[in-house]
């Protein structure tokens, strides 16, 4: 059973939800030029944030873990839109070797490389794991709540030094679902007979969170003038800081200085469209993810005063990667409750497809916090009703289809500004 | 609640559904490489038999209707697969024209033809149908039950004769749901600037059985030397008699002495197999559809003794084409029920993915008989659990997504059957 999703949607949100329904035409066609143009990362998922008056994506993780969230009713979707996926990258593969997160303790994201390697043997792949970790020497099993098994086998390159594979396996095709906080692997460097997917750069030891966001500033250019709305609407305003070191304490100025000039040009927007709330800024690792690294500041001063926890916290992310560039970006706030609970969307994509999504919960929470904090135990709710199709005739705000078709809207130009973003940061454009 | 289905399967088809299963990987391989060298139907949907030792294909329509009857789960599945579709034929595409069936007075049909106009709507197209009656002369609307509304327009060839459409209306693909059983009609022909799906050679006025099982052969046999199995396990026996004349009784010693030639075959197959059933062929005509002009026939007296109203009733099909050729075609018991009643399996497809399917369920009908008669009154019947993905270690049998695999499985093959066949009827084949 699903519970019922309290949503604080108000009047411009409403009449986005609106405009986008009257023009899915526009839209889809307009997705289906930009996929001739662009190729979409392989999988990705879309964290938003429903402020009632804005929709945003905070983070586009192009090593999605989590698909152990979808409801089972999505699985087939999953499916076809990897057969697609494959079909695109090596129309005649065997075998695909699935290169997971190293912390295999954490039966969460071990369901999620389960479910994984479920979609993908259902597509005709023989599927299997080769681990980055140099504990892992010989085949190693793990089992599973439900009684399964997963192998993690050590990794290998062939002779000629030109593959990758495991012992008696080689792939046309290896999928990453480790997102290379720590840097690039030797082991996965100078592979060109094969599909590294996604391209190491997409990883954290190289990508940029504000390299993503720019893509998406012009992804919304596009897409606001085609329907006719105010980009803000679906865009948060964002801001970089390099050289910024917390234990050292320097760089606190140009951090201080963004953030009162982003705070300013929200303040500005709220007024605009009368919206009562306070504003607020994230500060996080322009590198990095697992919700480490992560600041809500209302106030300049705010950055100025870190006591020494606050300064560790933002130091390093995942894997003890130093902090030293950070995004300022515009809060969005989460309206979205289910029972008293903050709950935050997000959208699941293989190739160019929704498969589906789930909110992420948590009780303890207020509406301008980070969700996806270390440890924080959220509960994942897969969307309810999302199979159904849009309904046109419902009234805004009413039908969860809708919602989910303007969420599924949202993650695709998320999707289409990190394949923008791949492009643009690729060290090996030519190769395209 | 869908009822539980009761199906009586044997060793031999237990065994095969292991098999399948169990080369799912190459399976899905061989598909995916076949579709690199040949372009599938649009959609398609097929009827399957089930007899327990036996899986066939016992036709395949490429001009399927019948849509509404699927589960609304899988509308999703749909709608991706049919953007998959449209961006292979044109991917800018905005505006598509559907020309429905004549018989507009047919609930059933229509709702089928409002579902098809709700799956290629979400995938972003503006969607209007246009008729080939000539008593739409102006746009004319049609109630359903649901409270909407289908609007029938009257088709307009353009100024120069290049293009087909609607007043204000310019489509880039043309969708027939129209199985062109009373011949192709001027304005559709001579269309060269649009696309014109499926060609006008699938439809049932130059279309022919015989072809189609041909090429059905051709594929069973790969699939067969495979998974390393007796392809008549899922391939039906067919004969061909020409120049039959029911009325004036000509042609019934070619009838006979095939329908003898194939009980023999059957016979002996099921001597193999140990199969008790008793042997039947039916015969039908080899152009048309809608479960008119077919016969059950146990030996080959009984075509030689056809009464004036069995002669009636097999010398016309759809729209009164007259029968001039027929297929003689090993008969396949069906053996699933639910409850008591005789189900028949119904697999859709769009382009090449599997997108649901139904059963045909019938409570007064034998197990030898069409379920698909004219008139009578079925009972459609979404699969349970159809979105639920195979299980390898379910035991044979027992599993419902283990079986709707291998229907999803022989019905592909039945579409690779019907591209294959295409592909070989084309008149034009220099344009591929």
């Amino acid at each position: 059973m699903v519970p019922h999703l309290v949503t604080a949607l108000n009047g411009p949100l409403l009449d986005l939800e609106k405009k986008i329904l009257a023009a899915t035409p526009a839209i889809e066609r307009w997705f289906r030029l930009e996929w001739q143009e662009h190729t979409p990362p392989f999988y990705c998922s879309v964290d938003l944030r429903n402020a009632g008056f804005k929709l945003a994506p905070v983070d586009t993780n192009l090593f999605p873990g989590g698909f152990n969230n979808l409801s089972p009713e999505m699985l087939p979707l999953a499916v076809q839109a990897a057969m697609a996926a494959i079909e695109k990258y090596c129309p005649d593969a065997k075998n695909l070797l699935l290169i997971p997160e190293r912390h295999t303790r954490n039966v969460f994201y071990l369901q999620n490389v389960a479910r994984l390697i479920q979609i993908f043997r259902q597509t005709g792949l023989n599927v299997r794991l080769g681990s980055l970790s140099e504990d892992v020497k010989e085949p190693t099993n793990i089992d599973l709540p439900d009684g399964s098994t997963l192998t993690l086998e050590p990794l290998e390159r062939s002779a000629n030094g030109r593959r990758l594979g495991l012992k008696n396996f080689d792939p046309c095709t290896i999928l990453l679902n480790n997102d290379l906080s720590s840097g690039i692997p030797k082991v996965l460097e100078g592979l060109h007979e094969q599909n590294l997917l996604p391209p190491l750069h997409a990883g954290w030891a190289v990508r940029r969170k504000t390299n993503h966001f720019a893509a998406y500033d012009e992804v919304v250019k596009k897409f606001a003038k085609m329907i006719d709305i105010d980009g803000w609407m679906l865009n948060p305003y964002f801001a970089r800081c390099g050289e910024i070191n917390f234990h050292e304490r320097t760089g606190e100025d140009c951090l201080a200085s963004n953030v009162d000039t982003l705070l300013t040009k929200i303040r500005k927007k709220y007024k605009e469209y009368g919206i009562k709330e306070t504003p607020f800024v994230i500060v996080k690792a322009d590198a990095g993810t697992y919700g480490m690294g992560i600041m809500t500041v209302r106030d300049a001063s705010e950055v100025r005063d870190l006591n020494r926890k606050q300064r560790n916290k933002m130091a390093v992310v995942k894997e003890g990667l130093e902090v030293s560039d950070v995004i300022i970006q515009e809060g969005v706030h989460t309206f979205e409750r289910i029972n008293d609970a903050v709950a935050e969307p997000v959208v699941y994509m293989i190739d160019r497809y929704v498969v589906g999504g789930f909110y992420r919960v948590h009780a303890e929470r207020g509406v301008d916090e980070n969700l996806n904090s270390p440890g924080a135990h959220f509960v994942p709710l897969a969307f309810a009703q999302q199979h159904a199709l849009p309904d046109l005739q419902a009234k805004p705000g009413t039908a969860a289809p809708n919602r989910f078709y303007m969420y599924g809207v949202v993650a695709r130009m998320a999707l289409l500004a990190a394949s923008l973003e791949l492009e643009k940061t690729d060290p090996n454009p030519e190769i395209y």
